[in-house]
């Protein structure tokens, strides 16, 4: 912020704020009968780059939001980085002259609430991922519906907090909502094959699979160092999506799956699926395969499930709190330590060029865990 | 059969059997112990041919089996004809010099059992569709695996309840195992599209809908009589599938549905089926379209459910029983006056020229309920 400190911002001395103005009723006229904006860090682009050009990620400024209706608005502490952001800076161009902000997960305080805001208040600690229609979290202070917030594990830091909402949402999700595995030891007892578990969604499937469901937890991992991550994890048994996937089931003696979560390189792997997974068995989606045909799937009535954590916030759905209360759940299961952070690595503070490094990482596609970015 | 009277030939004084074979513990002893085979009616095909050939399908004699383990001998009393009797004829070759029988619908009386029969007993009126991967039930005499056998509607004639069994176990396994739909009035209060909704499965499914839960049932239907046909069998709304079916929907006041029930021509309106259902929203699927690609169905989360009847008999899965506990639920609110029987159409005996008038009829897409042979 280029007109305060970021501690400052709030207080109504700021030097923002003007003495005219301190009464009207919001930012935005605020913002209107100042001489200069009051303008905020961020990063963002302006046209679809490769990560290595410059310009791919920028550092900019921007205006101060305005809280309206059921918006928080929330000063960033942390963020973290996920494939999204990748997909939408190589794929989605901003209109000419404009900057897209990415980022889509937070850990931040609430400074303002919306008139409608009726779950949280000034002060409170949050975690959460966002709207993809929304502008993202790589800004000092960001907007968000607070039906899709929740409250910050108490026992993590920022960067441990802010490694987990997407993620989470994502993997909760598809296990309880569209896998419709039942929480509890006792009612499900057939096998989980996680294809990709070394990533931010399927260290926190593992995760939520081993310590709150009766499955046998099967991760894919091709290295060293990310099946070590997933036994640590909770994962069963680990096997190498590099080898043919059925010779590797039945090398841990497992001839079939029931449920199968696929997070990467489905079409790659979808004849293998098919032939592992049992009849009436049940198939989660995430990734973005060119197509993807499910007539192989007919024989055995198999089911696939799209999992898209957007949906909720995008279409703005009846249920679209079920992510505040899956959030505020797994925070409580965080503090009692059933679950942990998936945070691997702390790329520094959130500007273009260490935010450059965590996308080159993830186009790499050998991110273990997840990266945070944290301050400004 | 040319042997013996067909309501003679389980009487030992049968003259199929000798004196020397009466003590013989099974029929393939019997058969191979006689001059000559005691043979029995049955309609197949040698090769695959359109059904104005004259050969499409041709009148057999094939010789008497025995059933094993949890098999079923039956003698058929009524068949139906289904989608998947044209499907095969003119898609599966019989190997040289065989010929195959079709027919996965039978009413009929058990007259000998398998060894390891716990279920039934000699003399039990029985309905069934039976496995994919047997011999169909165009055959004087059948032999099916109890497990997927139910016993025969009492209120119901044999014509009555040889209508019903694949469309009644495709209608039931689509709705309440797919789908997951509750039975119940309450506990789910959505809306079901069901395409297709005069045809063998629709006319079950709309019974089920209607009478076992809380959804609306909307059915489409493009001509008055099965428009009609449809309302009858208790759908709360008729729209026509040959006009966009997003504005048929709006003209009855629905923006959207819960559930979509995609009974044919999936390929031909799956753009449409993306657009009305509702995020998070189930998508079951029977036909064959060439290709099924669901990527479109990604942004809303959709699933998508197949539905194929056979899985059950075809793989032997561990819970292959529940078709024989769903006959007998069906059979049971049948004769409580429930549910119906959707036969339209009986095309008397089975024999070849018969059944090619079926299969002709099926093949023109205008079929309306169920099309039954009855006798031999």
């Amino acid at each position: 912020m280029n007109c305060v400190d970021s501690s400052e911002i709030f207080r109504s001395e700021s030097p923002c704020l003007t003495e005219t103005v301190i009464s009207q009723p919001s930012w935005a006229l605020v913002l209107e009968t100042r001489e200069e904006a009051c303008v905020l860090k961020a990063v963002g682009y302006r046209e679809n780059l490769p990560i290595t050009a410059e310009d791919a990620l920028i550092d900019v400024e921007i205006p101060m939001p305005t809280p309206k209706s059921r918006e928080l608005l929330v000063s960033v502490k942390a963020v973290s980085v996920n494939p999204v952001d990748v997909k939408v800076r190589m794929g989605v161009s901003p209109k000419a002259g404009d900057v897209k902000i990415l980022g889509w997960d937070a850990v931040g305080i609430v400074k303002d609430v919306g008139k409608d805001v009726t779950l949280f208040r000034e002060g409170d600690e949050v975690f959460y991922a966002g709207s993809i229609t929304k502008p993202g979290t790589n800004c000092e202070v960001h907007l968000v519906d607070e039906r899709i917030v929740g409250l910050k594990p108490r026992s993590l830091s920022a960067a441990q907090a802010a490694a987990l909402p997407l993620t989470t949402i994502t993997a909760w999700e598809l296990l309880f909502d569209r896998l419709g595995v039942r929480p509890g030891k006792r009612p499900d007892t057939g096998s989980l094959l996680i294809i990709g578990g070394a990533g931010g969604v399927g260290s926190m499937l593992i995760q939520l699979a081993r310590r709150l469901t009766g499955l046998t937890v099967i991760a894919t991992a091709s290295r060293p160092e990310t099946a070590a991550w997933c036994t640590d994890l909770g994962a069963h048994h680990v096997i190498d999506h590099t080898k043919p996937l059925g010779q590797e089931l039945k090398r841990i003696s497992i001839s079939n799956v029931e449920f199968v979560a696929s997070l990467q390189a489905t079409d790659k792997h979808l004849p293998t699926i098919v032939q592992i997974l049992k009849p009436q068995g049940k198939f989660a989606v995430i990734d973005d395969p060119p197509t993807l045909d499910i007539n192989p799937l007919n024989e055995k009535s198999i089911s696939v499930h799209w999992e898209y954590m957007f949906t909720r916030p995008l279409f703005e759905t009846e249920d679209m709190i079920a992510q505040h209360n899956l959030l505020n759940e797994v925070a409580s299961l965080l503090d009692a330590g059933v679950l942990r952070t998936t945070l691997r690595q702390h790329f520094g503070r959130l500007n273009a060029a260490n935010l450059k490094k965590a996308h080159a990482l993830i186009e790499s596609g050998r991110t273990i865990g997840k990266i945070v970015l944290e301050g400004f």
